[in-house]
């Protein structure tokens, strides 16, 4: 297994199967571990790092034995992948960036439909996350379940029997879950109503990030939305929230939609048309640009404005066409200015 | 003949034929007269205005029996003209909005090519107009001479020994000339050396305005250059003066855009392309963003950046996309925002 296979394809998160997927695009469920008699990686010494890694990896390969009639396992030492193979994994949602321009010994292990990623030695010693598209927590939360439990009978996890789980920072401590699921909103940002679920979701203790996750720019009008408490309850009742809450935003932003189809349909088609004419026409695009005019494109397609393009176009353009993506497809690494034409001519090719 | 007969041609001015005509758009000459023996139209009476266009229309239709192996004359009251065939002709720059708007006895007499327009009873008695595509003054100044001449011998003008023609506007008197030349500046306003043209060409006596004469906007980079003296001065000796100006700035206009072809070329293409893009996908789109975006595409045709779509349509669609234009392919008078939508429906329709 070659990470140059998955550069053809769209990934799991963005794969447009799933309940709600004109809207929820993927959910997504993490689990911070860390393993019991090791120091956490704030102080732990390089040399404790690296045994760290020896042991988790060894142990982990003894999972992959057991996986019977499940996807392959990949084990990259994150020392050995190029810098742009790094970034392409952020991308595709599989590593986080901390991970990915880290130092020291730290590794990921992945499964070839992206489904499934384990991180080792990003800021706790295990970052076990489970990843599918569209809205569907409860399978996930049973898959992630069943590979934590077979973990920790292969790596005893630092527990404490009143505060749960331990982990590096204290806002994971308890589950170490955090639940995040990408939405594709863009009648409440076209409409500003995304303020008011700004304003609810946080009342309630959850939070909204951008494209990649914490500290991240909203882009192409994709928000994640995940639960900001880790600690008093359990599992199940967080995902419950989740799944209380998420119903009402994607409600929210249908709702929305089809008041602008009544109200400003006209103006709507504009904009979806106005946004596919210029992806088929630019010969220099960024890389926000074209996430906002597939933003709109991947509306107008699931309003049935448009007919030109399916949606599995559009999303897989929405991940080819980021930096490293875009340099893997082109084989070299180029400078930004390169990048911005090089992106244009690929969009043309996949659209016309 | 019948004015509906129009709308589907680009009207000589627009005809894209003659020197220079990727930068110059058309060369118009137009003289200022006035019949001997009646008050100026800011004194006369309105039985004087009507007993004026008796007379001046009876001498005219004499002049339609000379006229043989010439395009036939149309001899039109603009009392008897609708509001949207005044304004059609406002936009074929056969007749000005002041006569459009104007109210009492006046007419004009066009002929079938448009190259020739007679306004009565606009500011002065006689406005004498002669149109052709492309940079051509002085077969434009024998072919109005001419015509000049053979009125005069059935309409005795006014004039004055020392001052020479008398106009109803001193800054007419003396030659009653306006010689004015359209041009495409693209690049220098892109570029923002247009401003250097303008105080140039203010030094020298000459004024720069906008699409539709005075007092109107620079619409799609279009700019009319003409001349502000017609006393002191022969004809002769103004037609020279723009023909010593009009080159330089030709040749300014395409060193600008040869070194942005350079300099910028993909920057310059991406333009041209998104300009096209947004033409042949927009669902609404107004007056003046067409002519933008028309400009851009005008360019890149001339610049062979883009070779989709040929100069003859782009200029179709200049004239054919103005408001009162739309309306008569139309058919119907349309509110605005309905011209909108016809509008992007009707580039659309060329485009596609």
């Amino acid at each position: 297994m070659d990470l140059n296979n998955l550069t053809n394809q769209p990934g799991e998160w963005l794969k447009g199967v799933g309940p709600e997927v004109d809207i929820v695009i993927s959910s997504r469920i993490r689990l911070a571990r860390n393993v019991d008699g090791y120091p956490f990686l704030t102080t732990a010494k390089e040399e404790e790092k690296r045994e760290l890694l020896e042991v988790i990896l060894r142990q982990l390969r003894k999972l992959e034995a057991r996986r019977e009639g499940e996807p392959p396992l990949m084990f990259l030492n994150l020392n050995e992948v190029s810098h742009l193979d790094r970034l392409f994994l952020v991308e595709r949602h599989l590593i986080s960036k901390e991970l990915a321009l880290g130092k020291g010994d730290r590794a990921v292990v992945l499964d070839s439909e992206e489904s499934l990623s384990i991180m080792v030695n990003e800021e706790d010693h295990l970052r076990i996350q489970a990843l599918c598209s569209g809205f569907q927590l409860n399978s996930l939360w049973e898959k992630i379940d069943r590979l934590d439990d077979e973990i920790s009978q292969l790596l005893p996890y630092a527990f404490h029997k009143d505060w749960g789980m331990l982990t590096a920072c204290p806002s994971n401590v308890g589950t170490g879950m955090r639940v995040s699921v990408m939405l594709h909103l863009p009648a409440l940002v076209m409409t500003h109503h995304i303020d008011r679920v700004f304003q609810t979701v946080q009342k309630i203790n959850f939070t909204v990030r951008g494209f990649y996750g914490e500290g991240t720019q909203a882009l192409g009008d994709f928000y994640q939305i995940s639960n900001q408490i880790t600690l008093g309850r359990s599992e199940e009742d967080l995902i419950k929230s989740m799944q209380e809450l998420i119903p009402q935003i994607v409600k929210y932003e249908r709702t929305v939609r089809h008041s602008l189809l009544d109200e400003k349909g006209v103006e709507l088609e504009d904009r979806v048309w106005r946004a596919y004419g210029m992806l088929k026409n630019a010969r220099v695009i960024s890389s926000k640009e074209t996430m906002d005019l597939l933003s709109a494109v991947r509306m107008g397609v699931n309003l049935n404005l448009i007919d030109e393009v399916n949606v599995r176009t559009i999303n897989e353009l929405f991940i080819q066409t980021q930096p490293a993506h875009l340099q893997k497809l082109e084989g070299c690494t180029l400078p930004v200015d390169e990048r911005d034409i090089r992106r244009a001519a690929y969009i043309r090719s996949r659209l016309n």
